[in-house]
This record gives structure tokens, C-alpha cells and sequence, in this order.
């Protein structure tokens, strides 16, 4: 009988420590720490995942670049769109031009489409424009232009260019109003006027052409847009569960926002904002009958959020769902719980480690991966160090 | 054979379930709530655990009130110092007079002294006093005056009055510079000052004797000043581990700051601030040869941060020693985690829900409790509610 009972004794021992481990580990109390994945990257803007260490990253002063986090390998993508403007950032200090957002299709291992948002040049102008073009051996082909926002302006400023595909596979694309003084701006503000291209967030279908249900903006709307009223938004991502989708904007002064995007919203770009106007001098015309929609957060100091996203990961189940959100100002970092559409809690973190950061992903597998705003631009992915 | 085995088996299985629910909800992603404990209280300032559910709780522009947060009972204490300032607030708005902080002493059981800080009058002005008397029967008796931070002025702003014993049993005492407006500083700021009682910290032995390691800050200096250069600080509470003393101090506009205390150290009121002068017109005299202290962290926005409180208990296991400090401003609730003296990461909680705050406090069992400024205020439990 010993030899019975013994056994099934030693088992039910080992069932409670693996229990131990999975459940105590998973949840302690932990510090988030860095661990440098990639360097060497002229200001990576974007990563897009093809598999879990496979990745295109946008250097937004360099290249598109395909890349492998395991082995760091980085090969140059070729057949970049020729008007893709040369880096005016030498000239021109503070110039916000070159390649922003890169994603890859929904269904990219099939039909390897990739979608590219960048500041395109013509003459001597530039202007946000997104193409896509199929990944080929490391070479782009096939280019469609979906987007080119003209006109083409020498204000090398609030480009825009987040995208991000909603859970309906539609592209969503946010373009900038491009002024730097809002003094500037025409009668009818950029941002507030339909038939202006900049200023707006986009819902195309992936080939560029329009959806049969978007919102109707009036007769003389340009074909796309979904919402308006928009400055500088950069980041764009979708919540899981819900599917809503959430943006980030620059504000002037203290008007840095995050915002929930609704079809036919006016967010209110220059006529209301939740910081001050540059231009101390100008006073936006008075617009009848028009609802504003207002943020969901602000920050009462700069920060300059950009690629926010959200975290499904595994690595760190207290962060489930949670929306990260990188900061370029001060380099800041931070983690929203969210219920809902209802913040309930706003941390920042890293606050004795800042560094300009441009993007926060995830890698299928639920890493959560950081890409720094530097010369010598990082991939960082988060990890934790449980506290003592 | 089968009556033996069945027994073990389940018993094993009982030992999983329960690891599984101590281990996994003690850790369990969450969010805070608020349960009211108590309520109908006049604006409490602070609250002094004799047991889990016994306290005294000072009500600004109230009383001193005798509590049980199980029976609900309160019952004022009697013989409160009779110079207490009458609740002027109605007078006179945006007044800060009243009762401040009580403490029991950390032989309280033994020797029943209560430790008082409040407005004090004569003739007619107010000044912060700290008085101490023994608890008898919901009565103070046999009184001592500790501090008396004369002169007595008609400035009713910012008396500080931020009380918390030490590791090393001594009674640290925050007292407001008292001024509104920094143009009515004398040639030498009252808080630079070590010939003025205002503007300081001190650090006393419980029966209002000097500590003979005190700092020395010269012949002239104002017995038991411990630190100087301070504003408004109100809340001040000890880190568990390390002992040290954190403070928070109430600044001007965007200088609202937390600091660690340090012997003669000079926290730079009004020579520096992390935020703007109120006195736009007001130049500090230049000081020669004085180190001023910087802030741990400074805020830059609005706050008025006040009683903080370290998080020991073990409802939130991942808050453990993290530093909470409650605003008054915007009805801000905040959650530092820090490692020794360095803060890595800030989260505001109840973004949904704000309320003025005026303290954070734990019970002896490890409860954390919040207190409302509010006409009707209230002592709130914090608890947790799991994720969905």
C-alpha cells in the first residue's frame, strides 16, 4: 500500500509549486526595467512586426530598415518612394519631415503589402503622403499612393502620419495641419475646413479607395475624412475588446490631449484646445453650429505624446490592457488604466530614466518594445525586476 | 486501499485551492475604491490611530473628536486649548486657520499624551501652536505648550502645523512662513531667517525640550529648528526601512514639491522655488554662501499636496512601501513607488472620482484611510475591487 499512497503524495507537492510559481511570479510586485534589444537607428519612428523577432522599423531620418531582434541584423529596404524628402533636419533645426508610421497589411504573409506614411517633396514643398507597396527580397514594389495631403508647403512642421488598421481592416490615417503660428492660418482654419485635405484623420479601405460608411462631412469634403479638427496627432492605435480607437495630439502650449476617435468628430483644432495658442496675436473666427468634441485626457504640462498602444501582453498581467503612451518632451513614459472609455489611474514611469521616446509596440508574442527619438535610436524592450 | 487514497487525494487538492487563493488575490490586478467609513465631519485634517478602529480625528474648523470606525461613535474631546482662533473661515474666505494635525505618543498606552497643532490667538492676531496634554476620559488635561510660533499676525495663510514622530522618538513639526504675498518678506525672508520661529521644521523631544544632536545654525538661532527655507509644508511622515523623513511643501504657482528632510538643510523658500513668485514684483535678496536643498519632485501643475503617508499594510501588496500624498488642489490622490530616496515611477489614482484630500493614513492593521475636505467630510477606507 506504501508504494501506492507515496506517489500521489509527491505529486500533489509538485502540482502546488508549479502552481506557486505561475500564479506568485506572474503577479509580484515588480520595477519595469530596460534592456537595449537594437541601437544604432537614426530616430526609428515605427515597427511593424512580421513575426516576433522580424520587424520593418521607419528611422525617421534614415531608412526603412528590415530587421531581426535575435540575431540584429538590420538590412536597408530598397525601392523607397523617390520623393521622399532629403534630411532637411541639417538646415533646418526642429524640421519634423521624413519617414513616419510603417505597418504591414492584415494579411501581409499572403499578399505582403506594406503601408508607408512620410513627408513626400515636390518643387519646393512637402506634404504627408502614405503609399503601400508589396515587400519583395527586402525591395519595395508595386507602389500605390493612397494619401498625398497637398499642398505642398515649405512649412516643415505637424506632418501627422500615424496610422493603424481598426479591427474592421480599415486604414486609419492621421494628418497634420503642417502651420507652425496659427496667425497663419486661412479665414476658415485648415483643420476646420473639409475641403482642405490637412488637419483630418482618414478611414480608407487598404487600396485607397473610400468606404461606403463613413461619415458624410458635406458635398464638398475631400473623400476619406473621418474626423477633423486635428493639430499634430501622431499616434493612433486600437483598444482591445472594445475596438475603439485612440489618439494622441500635440498641443501648442499645455494642450497635449489623448482622444477617443468618432466618426465625424470635430476635436476642435485651433477654435478650441486644452493648452494656449502660440500665436498670442490670433483669434480664431467664431464657427456656428458646431459641436466640439473634447479629450478624454490632458496633460497640464508638455509632454508631447506620440505612438501610444495598448498592452495585451503576458509580461506584466497588472499592465493588461493598459494604455502606454510615450512622451518626446521630457521623455516620459506612461501607463493609463483605462475602464471602458474612463481613465481610472495615470502613472509615469521611469522617472530617473527619461529618454525621447517616439513609439511603444507590442511583438506578437506580447513583448512591449519602446523605440527612442535619438541619434543613436534604440529598440528597447520592457522587462521587469521583481523588488526586494 | 481506495478508503486510504481518497482522503489524501483531496487533501492535496484543498492545499492548492488554498495556496491559490492566498498567493493569486493577494496579487491580483486591481482597482482602488473608496468606502465611506465616516462621515459628517467638519473638514478633518488628520486622524491618530489607539487602535484599529479607535482614533482621534482633528476636524479643522471643528473639534477634536474621540472616533470608533466600527461603532460609528464620535464624541468631542473637551478641554481643547481655549486660544484656539474661532472658525474665522467664515469671515474671512480661503482662511487657513483651525485644528491641524494629533498624534498620539508612541507610548500612548502607558502615557496617554496627545500631541496638538493648531491656530492659535491673541489679541488679535494667530500663530501656529503645538501643544501637548494627556487623555483622560475623552478630556486633555494636564496641558503643555510646545512650540508657540509668535508673533501672533493677521496673516491667516499657511501655518504649516505637520506633525510626525520620528524613528528616533522625537516630534518633527512643520511651521508655515505665514505670509500671503512675498512682498511683505522683511529685507531677510522670514524662512531664511534662523531668528524667526516661521518657516521652519523643528525637531523636539516630546516634553518641548532641544535634542542635543540637533544641528547647529548659530548662536542666534530659534532652539530646535531643524530645517529652514519652507513655505506650507503640512505633511510630513516617516519611510519604513530607511526612517527617513519625507515632507510635502505647498508652493506657489506650479511649486508644489516633496522633499526629504535633512539636519540644517535649507529647502530655499522664497530665495528658490520650483515654481513662479505669487509677488510678481518681488526680488529675493541675494544670500551669500547658502546651499539650498532641491525637491525630490516637484509637480507642474497645481497640486497642494498634504498629509502623505507611506503604504505598509498588506491589502495592496504591490504598493508596499510606496508613498501616497493626497491634494487638496484638484482633489488628487498620488502613488509614488520609491527605491531609498529615488522615485521611479508617479500614478494618480481616482482620476474619476476626485475629492480634496487632506491626509492619508494607515491603521495599525494596515487599512488605508483618506480624509475629505469637505463641509460634510469623510474618512474613507480604501479597498480593492479585481479586475474583470
Amino acid at each position: 500500500m506504501n508504494k501506492l499512497i507515496f506517489p500521489i503524495i509527491l505529486l500533489c507537492i509538485g502540482c502546488a509549486e508549479n502552481h506557486k510559481k505561475s500564479v506568485a511570479e506572474e503577479f509580484q510586485p515588480f520595477h519595469p526595467i530596460k534592456e537595449v534589444v537594437l541601437d544604432s537607428l537614426n530616430h526609428p519612428w515605427s515597427i511593424a512586426f512580421i513575426s516576433n523577432n522580424e520587424a520593418l522599423v521607419s528611422e525617421k531620418d534614415g531608412n526603412l530598415l528590415s530587421v531581426n531582434l535575435s540575431t540584429k541584423e538590420k538590412r536597408t529596404v530598397k525601392g523607397f518612394p523617390s520623393d521622399l524628402t532629403d534630411s532637411i533636419r541639417a538646415i533646418h533645426f526642429g524640421d519634423n519631415s521624413g519617414i513616419f508610421e510603417v505597418l504591414v497589411d492584415p494579411n501581409f504573409k499572403k499578399n505582403k503589402w506594406v503601408y508607408i506614411s512620410y513627408a513626400a517633396k515636390k518643387d519646393f514643398g512637402t506634404t504627408t503622403k502614405v503609399v503601400r507597396a508589396q515587400l519583395n527580397n527586402d525591395s519595395l514594389i508595386n507602389h500605390e499612393t493612397l494619401i498625398e495631403a497637398a499642398p505642398y508647403t515649405r512649412e516643415y512642421y505637424h506632418y501627422g502620419g500615424g496610422m493603424t488598421f481598426g479591427a474592421d481592416d480599415k486604414l486609419y490615417v492621421t494628418i497634420g495641419e503642417r502651420l507652425f503660428w496659427e496667425r497663419d492660418e486661412p479665414p476658415l482654419p485648415i483643420a476646420q475646413d473639409v475641403t482642405d485635405k490637412r488637419g483630418k484623420i482618414y478611414r480608407i479601405n487598404p487600396d485607397g479607395s473610400i468606404p461606403d460608411d463613413n461619415p458624410d462631412l458635406g458635398p464638398n469634403a475631400i473623400p476619406g475624412i473621418y474626423a477633423m479638427g486635428i493639430r499634430a496627432a501622431q499616434g493612433i492605435t486600437v483598444q482591445p475588446d472594445t475596438n475603439t480607437i485612440w489618439f494622441s495630439e500635440h498641443g501648442t502650449i499645455q494642450g497635449d490631449e489623448i482622444n477617443i476617435l468618432h466618426p465625424g468628430a470635430n476635436y476642435g483644432w485651433p477654435n478650441v484646445t486644452s493648452g494656449k495658442l502660440r500665436s498670442s496675436d490670433y483669434t480664431p473666427p467664431k464657427l456656428e453650429g458646431v459641436d466640439f468634441t473634447p479629450p478624454v485626457w490632458f496633460w497640464q504640462h508638455t509632454v508631447a505624446p506620440t505612438g501610444l498602444t495598448f498592452y495585451t501582453g503576458t509580461e506584466f498581467p497588472q499592465w493588461k490592457n493598459n494604455l502606454i503612451v510615450p512622451g518626446l518632451s521630457r521623455g516620459s513614459l506612461w501607463r493609463f488604466q483605462i475602464d471602458n472609455e474612463t481613465i481610472k489611474s495615470a502613472e509615469e514611469l521611469f522617472l530617473d530614466d527619461r529618454v525621447r521616446i517616439r513609439k511603444a509596440r507590442q511583438s506578437p508574442d506580447g513583448k512591449l518594445y519602446i523605440l527612442t527619438d535619438e541619434d543613436n535610436g534604440k529598440i528597447i524592450e520592457i522587462k521587469k525586476q521583481y523588488k526586494l
